[in-house]
C-alpha cells in the first residue's frame, strides 16, 4: 500500500455501488440468484447486496429508476476526519462537492462525502459502516457465481493519463499499464490502494461512463458454473465475454451483462501489491496477450458499450468522446481496425 | 467389457441399490438436499432418487423401515431372456430365487428376478426401467455434492477369493486387488462389467453386509464443497473417512455416513477398463498407499462397521465372521495391529 | 454398448490416429512437451505416443512426411476373427481392403487391415496390441495438459446421413445429433462403441478431411492450464477456439492447431452411454447452445479448415463439397452466414 | 491494515524465513522439485528461493548446517527508518539487538536488525531488498506444488497472552484466535500486518520452536497435485496432516514434513482483513471444527513436534513448557487427551 499524499483523504479500498435499475426483480434475478450476492435488505425499491466474505453492510445498492445507470461508487476511507480531507481536496479542485449525514444516504452507511470528480464520474468516501454477520464459512448459503466480494470498479474516461494522475493524487499505485510506442500514449490503468491489482482501473473510451464492476470469486471452477448456470436456463445471452484469462492481472474472468446492460466481472486470482515499492508493469499495446492472455479476440460490444453515470442531483452526466481508442489497433485476433 | 458366460445373466451395469432408513425426512435432508441427488418419486414411505447424469428411473430408493438394512442391490442385465438365464443360473446354484413382476417390486422397473446370492447378499436383476428427464446439462437443479451417478456397491463378505469367483462366473472383469503374500490372500477386490473400475467391490469382513454406496461427481472441487457443506451446518460427524486420493482406483474420495449410518462414498475420477484383454493391478497389503495413496490411516471404524441385509422375506440375514483381517496388517500409519 | 451387427467386426473402440508431419522436432513440443503425451518409442522418423492413463502401447503416432496429412485412423476390435470380418466387410462393399501383417505397419500393433471406408476415410482395424507400463499414478510424470487418454475421432464429411448409416452398420450407437427442420437434414452425429459419448463424430464439410483428434483430461483446470502454458510462451496463436462448454456431450473443451495445422481437441467430462436403449439426443441447429453452451461464437477457421487425408499408397485423397454447411445458419453469435 | 504505534517499526509483512538444513541436496529436491519454489540464488552451501508469485529477491533460505533449526524469520518494514525504530522498540525491552548490514546478512537484503524478541524467537528487520523477475506469468515454470508465495510463519511459543500482546505492541491485528471458557484462556491467535488473515500465528506448546511456514497457492488442485506426486514417488511419509479444511482462516491445508522435519503448510484460500476495524473472529476450543472444519483429528505430531530456533550467535535457544495444552483437550475426532 502506498501513503496517502498530505491533504488527500486516506481510501482503504473500493466499498460498494450504487446502480438505478429498471426491473428490481429482474435484477434480483440477475445479482441474487445468479450471481450469489446476499441480500442484506431489501424493500419495494432498493437491494442492498454483499458477497459471501464480506464483512461489511453492503458492496451493492441496486435502486429502482426510470433509466438505468451508475448513482455513484463509493471508497471507504480510514477515518473520519478523511471526510473532512476529501471535502477540501476535491473543493480546492472545483469539483462539486456535497455532504451526506448518517440516514441521508446509503442504508448502512455513516456520514458520507459526494463529489463529482475531475473526471466526471459521481464518487462517494464514508468511514462508518454497519458490520453484517460473517458469513464467510456459511457454504450452505452459497449460490451461482459464489460471489465473495466487491473487487474493483473499471471506468470509462477519455483521457487515460489525466485519470491515472487524478488517482495518484489520491495515494493510489499503479499496478499495470497498457501503453503504445508514444510518451503519453497510456490506453489504460490498474489502481490499488488495498493490496490487490486494482480498486479501480480505465478504460480508454467515451466517457464518464461505467465499463464494469468486478467482483471476486476464490477458484476458477465457480466462474465456468457461472457460465453453465446461464447456458443451462437459455440465458446465455448475459455472457458477454470469455471466460478467459487476463494478461493484465492475470485474473480469470468472465463478462456478464446484467438485465439493464450493467456490466460484472468474474474476477479470480490475483496477486499481493502491498510492498511499498511495488513496481508497475508495462503492457505494449500490441501484445495481444494484453486483454486475454490466450489471444482471443475482444467483443466489439465490450469495447464500445458502458453504462451512463449520473450527477448528485440524478442527472446524466454528458459524455466526451475517447482520446486514443485501443480498439483501433489490431493486434492478432483482437483489435476493430 | 468381458462377455458374459453362457448360461449367465448378461449384467451390463450395477443399477440401484434399495435401503430401509428409519426417518425418512431426516434422510431426505441427507441425499437430496447434501447429496443432491433428484427426487424421481416420492410418497409417505419411499422415496426414488438418481444422479443427475442418469437417465433411467432411479439409482437408490429409499423406504422407510423399523430397521435401518439394505434391502437388495440391483443390476441391470442386457434382455428380457437375461431374467431367465438368472433364474436358471442362481436356481442351478440352490439360492433362493423369485420372480418380481413389473409393479410388485420398485416403481419404474419392469419384470425382475431377485435372489440371495451364494455369498448371501439380497440381488435384483432387472432389463426394464423407465426412462427419466435429461438433466445432464441442468446446472440450475444441482445442489451440495452435484452427485451425477450411482458408480459401484461395496459388500463385507468374509470370503473374498468366493466371492471373485462368483463374480467371476456371472463375467465380471477384475480391475485391482489387494493380496499378501500367500497365494490365496486375497483381501479385496474390485469386479466391473460397465467400462470402469467397478461395479462391485468386496471388503473383507463380517458378511453378508453393506460396507457402502459409490456415487460419482465429475470433479474433485464437487468432493471438497460436500465436506464444506457438512462443516457449515455443524454436521461434519457425518463425514468418517477422507477426503483422499484411493491407491486403488486412483479415485479421490469421501466416505458419509447417513442418518442411519449407512456408509456411502462420493468417488470422482476413474480409468477405462473396456479392453478386452484389460489386466488385473495387484495391490499388496504391505503397500500403505494402498487404501489412501498419500498414507493416511484408515479411520477405524471405516474397517469394522457396516450395514445389515435382509432376505427375501426382509428377514436380517446372519453374519459370518471374516477369515482375513486386513484392518490387523499394520503398515504405515493405516491398520489396527 | 450396441452390439456388433452379424458380419461386421466387434469394434471396442477408437485407439490410435496416424499423422504426417513435416518438422518432427517441432511436433514433439506440442505433442509431448505441451500436451502431455509420454513418449513410449522414438526414432528420426517416428514418435508413438500415448495418454498417462492408456494401458496399450500408443494412441498418437506421428510420421516424418512431406506434407501434413492423416495416414489413417484406428479402431481396436474384440477378436483377432474380427479381422477376417472387417476384410469380408468392406470387401463386400467394394472399399479398398488391405491385409498388414504384424511387423509391417504400426510398432505394437498385431495384424491389422486397412481399408478406404465408404465415406473415403483410411481407417485401420487392429485386435492385438503391445501392454505399455501403467501410468496412471505416475503424477510425477505429467506433463502440460496432462492427457489421459485418445477420446475420439472428428471427420469432415459431406454427408453425415451417410456416415451416420455407415457407423449403424457397423454396430456404432449415436448420442447425439444436431439436425435442421428437414427430415434428412443431419448436421452432424457423435457415435460411440465404447460407453462414452462417442468414438467417432461428424463435421459437415468437404471431406474427407480430418477435423481434429479429442484427447481427455481428467478436470477442466487442467484445460485451462493448457491454455496458460501456450500463453505464457507466447504461443498463444496455437489456441484456435475455447475454452467453452459443448452443448453437445457437455464437455468442456479447447482446441488447439498442432505446428502443421493439425487440430487437437482437449477434452473434459462426459457421460455414461453403456445402457442398451441409450436413446439419442438431437439438437436442433437453431440452438445456439449446441456448439458452445455459453452462446460463443464458433471460429470460421474451425468451420473450414481440416487436414486432409491419404489413400492406402499413401496419396492425398480428393475432397468432396460439404451437401449441407452449418456455418450458414445464423444463431445467435455463431454461424458465418 | 491497522496502523504502526508511535516508536513501533511499520511492518509490512512476514518476508523471509532462513532454515538450517543437513543435506542440501535433499532439501533441494523438497522445496525445489517437489513444492515448485523458484531458485533466485544458488551455491554448495546456500539456496535462496521464492514464490512465482513474489517479485522480491527470496522468501526462504536453505542453509547448511549440522543441525535442522531456524535461524530467523524475517520482516519487511515500509521504511529504512523504521530499523531504527526497530533497534529502539526492541532494545528498550531489554532484548539482544544486533544491526546487519547490506553485504553481511542474507543475498539481496540492505541493512537489517535481528534481535531475540521477548519470546525468544531470532527476528529481522530489513526494509531493501533486491527486485527480481517476474514469474508470475510463467506457468511453464511451474513445478509440483506451484506456490505462489509465502504466507505465514506459525510459531509454538508457551504464553499465547504474551505472544498476542508483543505482537499487538507492533501494530499487528488480531484476524482469529481459539479461546476456552477462562478469561485469559487463549489457546491461540493469528496476526497480521497485510491484509490477510495471517502474517504470524501461535500455536501453544513448548517454546521458542517454528511450527511452521505457510506457503499459499491459488487453487485448491494444486494443494491436491502436491499430495499426489508425494503417493506417486512412494514419499507419502512426507504428508504429515490433510489435506483439510482449517475452521481458523477457512483455508484449505496440507502439511508436509521436510527431510529435516522442518514442516510446511500448503495453505489456499483467504479472506481480506484490510479495514480499519476489522473484528477478531473467536473460536472456542471446544468447537471441533477450529483445527478442522470436518471435524478430523489432528495428528499427535502436529501438536508435539516443532523446529528449534537458534539465537543471534547460532546457538539452540532452551525451550520452555507450555502454559496450556490444546491438545489436552478432546472434542469430537480432536485431541490426545
Amino acid at each position: 500500500m502506498t501513503t496517502a499524499p498530505p491533504g488527500a483523504p486516506d481510501v482503504v479500498r473500493s466499498a460498494y455501488a450504487q446502480l438505478a435499475v429498471t426491473d428490481l426483480a429482474r435484477s434480483r434475478w440477475f445479482w441474487v440468484d445468479m450471481l450469489g450476492l446476499h441480500v442484506q435488505y431489501e424493500d419495494e425499491n432498493t437491494l442492498y447486496l454483499r458477497g459471501t466474505d464480506e464483512l461489511t453492510h453492503h458492496s451493492l445498492v441496486l435502486r429502482r429508476g426510470e433509466t438505468a445507470a451508475l448513482d455513484h461508487i463509493a471508497y471507504r476511507v480510514r477515518t473520519p476526519g478523511d471526510l473532512d480531507r476529501a471535502w477540501a481536496f476535491f473543493s480546492s479542485l472545483g469539483c462539486p462537492v456535497r455532504r451526506v449525514p448518517a440516514g441521508a444516504g446509503a442504508r448502512g452507511i455513516g456520514d458520507a462525502v459526494r463529489v463529482i470528480d475531475p473526471l466526471g464520474f459521481p464518487v462517494e468516501f464514508f468511514h462508518h459502516t454497519e458490520r453484517a454477520e460473517r458469513l464467510i464459512q456459511r457454504y450452505d448459503l452459497r449460490r451461482g457465481a459464489e460471489v465473495a466480494r466487491l473487487d474493483h470498479f473499471n471506468l470509462c474516461t477519455p483521457d487515460i493519463p489525466a485519470a491515472y494522475r487524478h488517482y495518484r493524487s489520491l495515494g493510489f499505485g499503479c499496478s499495470e499499464t497498457i501503453e503504445g510506442d508514444g510518451e503519453h500514449e497510456m490506453y489504460a490503468a490498474w489502481m490499488y490502494r488495498k493490496q490487490t491489482v486494482h480498486d479501480v482501473a480505465f478504460t480508454g473510451g467515451a466517457g464518464p461512463r461505467l465499463h464494469h464492476l468486478g467482483v471476486a470469486t476464490h477458484e476458477s471452477h465457480q466462474v465456468l458454473r457461472t457460465a453453465d448456470l446461464f447456458g443451462a436456463l437459455r440465458e446465455e445471452h448475459h455472457i458477454e465475454r470469455g471466460p478467459g484469462r487476463h494478461g493484465v492481472s492475470n485474473a480469470f474472468y468472465l463478462y456478464l451483462r446484467d438485465p439493464d446492460g450493467h456490466r460484472v466481472e468474474i474476477y479470480t486470482s490475483d496477486y499481493y501489491t502491498g510492498d511499498p515499492d511495488h513496481e508497475t508493469y508495462r503492457w505494449s499495446v500490441r501484445d495481444d496477450r494484453r486483454r486475454d492472455f490466450w489471444g482471443s479476440a475482444v467483443i466489439e460490444s465490450w469495447y464500445k458499450e458502458a453504462s451512463p453515470v449520473l450527477d448528485l442531483e440524478g442527472r446524466p452526466r454528458p459524455v466526451s468522446d475517447s482520446l486514443l481508442d485501443e480498439s483501433a489497433v489490431r493486434i492478432g485476433a483482437d483489435g476493430l481496425g
